[in-house]
């Protein structure tokens, strides 16, 4: 499926939380589970929904909105190229992705033959934590290069999350990172939050992952 | 120098071009060279104003002003334990510095007594390029683990920064890194950009960029 791109405009107004709440009625309707990505750019995002789209597919159909600050859709032809039916965002130089652009999203994607919706914010660990945007979940993507002080110096992408991916767990050998740190600062935030160490590269890790999404389309069925 | 805190509130209202002005007129006044360091979460910044001020000291007499959207002081700390005299703005959950903020780091540092001036701003690809602060020159920290795409990805963050540094160039070996694919992408943005790959964890590269620091400096000082 080509990639289609919603050229976001100033005319976009109607309150985020209200359109949040009409895109998870729209989804629930067609029983998509859909999860919003947020992360530092280059933390992996792109290649998670790439590994996790190849390891659904065919059993799953699978949706992504990709928000990026330029007009160039590379994440989502990766998206496409890997099989998913991906919708591009250009928030035109915004920071992050609001609820009425996911709703204009919807509009393009074909809501009744999706199981699982991936949306992939704007790579920004501060701004997109704001706004709600109707997903059943949201995953915060970490990546062992990023250093193990991230959740003390960027709380609020922390807090609140359900899911958190450590992304990049093969390139532990050549850095200094402390994941006992790490994960001590990602519990003081956020106690009961599901964590997958896993590498999309050499797939160590993945299949707690999936098994985590599988389950959230399961819930999103019954 | 223990690490003072300036603490971000509502009242700061002047706009941001004429503060950022006024810092600076304070800056030359000092002869102070001031440099903006802009970047991703985990690129590595901090560990670039440790080693630079490592570098540099004693000959050069180096402050720095951290801005983190928390209240821990965990950089502003590593620069001050490097020899820096070291603030730290807590942006209160804000997603970038502005001038003000930057106006009132300076009323407590003895801006006299220095050289240099390194702000190392909110991790954050995408919002702090579109705040002026004063300081002579923008710096994006780029890092071989975030992928060689982001160019394409963020061009407000490259487009018309005065120079790049590529950090963690020890890791490419183990990377899947395209060294002609982002520096195409970061000359089409700007063509004359200073290019500095080099690693903080091993020194490769360093001195060129200490180099363009000094004589950053120097310019300041005829």
């Amino acid at each position: 499926m080509p990639v289609k791109t919603v050229q976001v405009t100033e005319k976009i107004l109607a309150s985020n939380a209200s359109v949040a709440e009409a895109n998870r009625a729209k989804l629930d309707a067609a029983g998509v589970f859909a999860i919003n990505l947020i992360s530092s750019p280059g933390s992996g995002k792109t290649s998670l929904v790439e590994a996790t789209v190849r390891a659904l597919m065919p059993a799953f159909r699978i949706g992504m909105i990709n928000g990026d600050t330029s007009p160039a859709a590379l994440d989502a032809e990766r998206g496409a190229r890997a099989g998913a039916s991906a919708i591009h965002v250009n928030t035109a130089g915004k920071c992050h992705l609001e609820a009425n652009m996911i709703g204009m999203a919807l509009e393009s994607l074909p809501l009744d033959g999706l199981d699982l919706l991936i949306v992939e914010n704007v790579g920004n660990l501060v701004c997109p934590s704001h706004w709600a945007l109707g997903t059943h979940a949201t995953v915060v993507v970490a990546s062992t290069p990023e250093g193990s002080d991230k959740p003390f110096k960027y709380p609020a992408s922390y807090r609140g999350v359900d899911a958190l991916v450590l992304n990049k767990v093969d390139l532990l050998p050549y850095l200094d990172f402390d994941m006992e740190l790490f994960m001590r600062g990602v519990r003081e935030l956020n106690p009961g939050v599901s964590a997958f160490p896993l590498s999309c590269r050499s797939g160590e890790g993945f299949e707690r992952w999936t098994d985590w999404i599988i389950s959230g389309i399961a819930g999103q069925r019954s």
